[in-house]
């Protein structure tokens, strides 16, 4: 990893004009590569971002990465950037060269698997989330720095991680993850300001298959404090239940009931062909 | 330049937590050096970034870059980035071992000097600025996706480059530049949303000396289409006129008389000594 570089100069760094997404393999098997896939490549249509390889030679470079790595569960990046100019001193993003870059490093938790155990504790944030009509949330990006603002915002109060809101007032995503409550047995997610997590639509898909009420729908701030259960949810991690928000302990100020059950069908899911795709040995690759 | 890269792993580059600055040499001397390492230190301190270099030795980093480049006319970025994590695995910035980079590149104008001598023209974005409350202005930072959003708006529609408005439709800069409008021989730049630009400020100097009444103020939407001139600064360009902004066309569809007074008077500051800093030579350099 110590060779993955980029140059100071690519756009992809002095603009953070880049997208991304994060792929992971577990026991062996890519989950849901095929979304995450269809994703990166509206992500990248967003910003007019074409790389070299078409999709076929990027699903190829990851099966590669990971093949190389010699990794059974594996964080996989890939993340398209606008690149230099070929024409020496153009400030125009049409002029660049567009690269793909693509890596397989240990699986990661965004939430380290003891405060998992536990429930995190959600600091909710002052800083408000970027709206969407400014940086469109869906297109993965890089461009952290209200997350950032909220993530030291926690640290500075104890809390392990943070929940950002609107300007409105509407419950949005944090760091890394998308953010779920449960009232009444009913699930809910934001419909704004949040990322359409691929773990966030495998809930989603567990809620129908259970017959568990779910919606992605506008959250008010005042519904976290009145929530029976929160949970957040990313591919490097799952479903990740939080005992604390702000400065309301939920249940048991431990992982409540439903979510446990979203998460151990979560995991679950990752025996069902229709999610997994084994990573192809080096000996049948191209 | 080459060999000048950072990791792909970097939070600088995958959470774009960074902060930098941009300082220009110009026959052979920094131009406000000063106030460039002050506004980054500033930036710095508002984002928790320590590099291992104090201010002083950041200093000799930018003129050991500038002598060994033997550039007379320079871009001399620096940057300070959050790195990665001392633990492996951590996802807290403050285990981050944070690092500068700097380096020396021939002179870059944001706007080619053929359109500035014509006057930009100017594209007014759909794509609203993000607000001052989720990611400071005054933080000079590489979040650029809502300028970009607004330069590939303006080359789509056959403009050099492009303003925008924040939520509430005040003006408040473009991509790597601030704005400025001249309405009855007043001079007014945009009290939100801007980076705090130091050309902006050389500007604002020049107005003063002269007598000539200036301002940093709210400026609606709607004074750009009223305005009797409006041009745009930045360390890689100085005054930058435009002709157009929008459907208007601005005066004789050419830069305006006050514009090119301060445009000229802008060059001219850079004889003054209160400003330079002769770049030392590589002989008298620790």
């Amino acid at each position: 990893m110590d060779d993955a570089v980029i140059p100071v100069t690519d756009w992809g760094f002095t603009r953070s004009d880049v997208v991304y997404d994060v792929v992971h393999v577990h026991r062996g098997a890519f989950f849901r590569l095929a979304d995450h896939l269809d994703r990166f490549e509206r992500a990248m249509a967003r910003r007019r971002l074409v790389p070299a390889e078409n999709r076929a030679a990027i699903e190829d470079v990851l099966h590669r990465c990971v093949a190389l790595s010699g990794l059974s569960d594996a964080y996989v990046a890939m993340a398209c950037l606008r690149g230099r100019p070929r024409v020496a001193g153009s400030r125009r993003p049409e002029d660049c060269e567009n690269h793909l870059i693509a890596y397989a490093i240990p699986w990661i938790d965004v939430i380290p698997k003891d405060v998992q155990a536990r429930g995190a504790h959600l600091w909710i944030s002052g800083t408000p989330r970027v709206p969407d009509a400014s940086v469109d949330p869906t297109v993965k990006n890089y461009q952290w720095s209200d997350l950032t603002s909220g993530l030291l915002e926690a640290h500075d109060h104890g809390y392990d991680t943070a929940i950002l809101c609107d300007h409105d007032g509407f419950v949005t995503e944090g760091p890394g993850f998308n953010v779920f409550i449960i009232k009444d047995g009913r699930v809910l997610t934001p419909d704004r300001g949040s990322l359409e997590g691929i773990t966030r639509r495998t809930v989603l898909d567990i809620c129908a298959d259970r017959g568990i009420e779910a919606a992605i729908a506008p959250i008010p701030r005042a519904m976290l404090d009145d929530a029976d259960e929160v949970f957040t949810t990313t591919t490097a991690g799952g479903v990740m239940p939080a005992a604390r928000v702000g400065n309301r302990i939920l249940g048991n100020d431990r992982p409540g009931p439903i979510t446990m059950q979203l998460h151990d069908a979560y995991w679950q899911a990752h025996d069902d062909d229709r999610y997994r795709t084994p990573v192809r040995p080096l000996a049948v690759q191209p």
